[in-house]
């Protein structure tokens, strides 16, 4: 069973409260755009598909409410930009607004009042759909890839961060494939980082395992190069904030350390990403801006100070490894490519798997 | 100025309490082999030097004061018990032990009563004063062949854990080539890890830079390997647990990804050690067992529980790098060797520096 962390019938939106894990499992229903805009904003959700999908849905129930009355492009636009503005950096939202907007605009020269608002969560719900469909072939894709190498035995997955049900409409993209692996029965166990400085691995890939019944162990970001060395890693899986032309990956902090280290070990290293996550209009990494975060997601933890007062802190949120390191692959829901095919993939001109 | 963690004059020793470090800088008297076991057991000093130092002079603070009367050896045998029992797995106060004891058996000889109890004493004050100089040395040494690769510019260091004046009896040893390098003018930054799970980095070798003025950078462990791409990293200098006669090194988990990490950028890996860590009765590092730390340490911080309850953990708390990846060399207070020539060196057959 996958956990779900949205749960939405037509008219109804329901959202796990991330903030509150993983000491309490609370599902808070959403019943408006301004509340939806407020549990992305608050941080409740979280995660660049999931923040996407969540906003779009608060709109599909205030629609389904009737909102709007006979010209619902005017709220409708006024909706998207408040959500998009809620977390600006999460790009997801932003292109799904746009998206939409075009979609409805199009609509709207032949439809008006309740046809119109049928057509916009037509959409919405279809949206919802493809991201979890899209995450299940990125499962199935790069299970087959990593058991083709090992036509018999069960393996061994480490991965970094949180990139599963919490993270995307459901299912998830690298731990969705561990979730493929598992419902295959061939999942050994999953080592999952506990990812500093924001412990998004302790709290919440964590939380995933232990409610799906994952076998799995959590350790220090650092142990990671023991584990390889000693605990049989099959592959290492992590997901993507962005993928550019040449394969290059932006994902969390220590990714880059970790593909360092499944190189030296002799691991496949892949990157478990939707082609929504593909960037080809940057040619490099070097074309990247790194964000960089406030000292004090490393100087306290949950508001309990831990670093010594004074000290110089550098804390960007996410590193770019180069595409040499991806040795096992991207996987995406067209199939698992090297780097160096992915542009041809995505423009259609290669299929693979 | 050299942060002073223990104060000793003769006849009197204060601690600083680590327990309340970074938030309260608190001195804390010592007057008996009682005060000195209960700073331990409690773990108001920790660091395997500094333990045996401190365990030592409160002894030596309670003969002052006149302990054990006409025939002090008894009471200077059951003290060591005491002290040693405190925290068993510190090598060092168990060697110290065994060592003091011999040499008071043979001074009991000839002496008893006060006489005794002042050879003691100076043996005690010897081993405080052997301990800082050693570091001194290694200081330096480590400091000069670090610099002698770049004849005029700054440094930029990397190190893991704390390994300076709160870990021993003063100075330091992979900080202490920190603290030569600043002392020469010449170091430009230090980068440190927050060393999890148990924060070492974070509480003391923050701590530290702040208090000594090193321009100092804390990161999250996982972002040394974007910190040596980016940040112009001349070397990493760690400490050591143990280091055995191949050169395998046993030291703070971690230390082996820094040590991958710093190959594939082509950075010098220097291990910093006095040659009393060195154990040349183990041949390779595959003889070193790995201690197992309690799961408490990564799904709670503070007493705040992160992590999602009933997850396996993981928690070894050090690895062993190989040899092959100590490229700088190893660096002891009687010059700097590479892994290869360290057996030779410690045994009196090579002299290097």
């Amino acid at each position: 069973m996958t956990l779900e962390a949205i749960r939405y019938r037509s008219g109804s939106l329901q959202i796990l409260n991330q903030l509150l894990l993983p000491h309490e499992t609370v599902f808070e229903e959403i019943r408006s755009v301004q509340d939806g805009y407020e549990a992305i904003k608050s941080m409740k959700v979280r995660g660049a598909p999931a923040i996407a999908i969540v906003g779009c849905l608060s709109l599909a129930v205030e629609l389904r409410a009737g909102a709007g009355g006979d010209d619902p492009v005017t709220f409708i636009r006024e909706s998207l930009c408040h959500l998009t503005s809620a977390r600006p950096t999460a790009v997801n939202m932003g292109r799904a607004a746009r998206e939409l907007m075009e979609f409805s605009e199009n609509e709207s020269m032949e439809k008006s009042g309740e046809p119109l608002r049928e057509s916009v969560i037509g959409w919405i719900e279809e949206m919802l759909e493809r991201d979890v469909s899209d995450n299940r072939k990125i499962g199935n894709f790069g299970a087959q890839h990593i058991l083709s190498g090992v036509p018999r035995d069960s393996v061994t997955i480490l991965t970094h961060c949180n990139t599963g049900s919490l993270a995307t409409a459901g299912y998830g993209t690298a731990l969705g494939v561990v979730r493929s692996l598992h419902a295959l029965g061939r999942l050994k166990r999953v080592y999952c980082t506990e990812t500093r400085p924001y412990n998004q691995g302790a709290r919440l890939t964590a939380y995933e395992a232990v409610a799906e019944g994952f076998p799995a162990t959590l350790i220090t970001d650092s142990t990671s190069a023991l584990t390889m060395r000693e605990k049989s890693i099959t592959a290492v899986v992590v997901g993507a904030d962005r993928v550019v032309a040449n394969g290059d990956t932006a994902n969390k902090i220590g990714t880059y350390m970790l593909a360092i280290a499944a190189k030296h070990h002799g691991i496949p290293f892949y990157v478990a990403a939707p082609s929504t996550s593909c960037d080809l209009s940057l040619e490099s990494g070097r074309d990247i801006v790194i964000e960089q975060r406030p000292a004090e997601e490393l100087t306290s933890i949950n508001g309990v100070p831990v670093a010594a007062p004074g000290i110089e802190v550098w804390n960007p949120a996410f590193d770019v490894t180069p595409h040499q390191l991806i040795t096992g692959g991207i996987i995406t829901e067209l199939g698992v490519f090297l780097p160096s095919e992915l542009q041809a993939a995505l423009t259609g001109r290669l299929t693979a798997l």
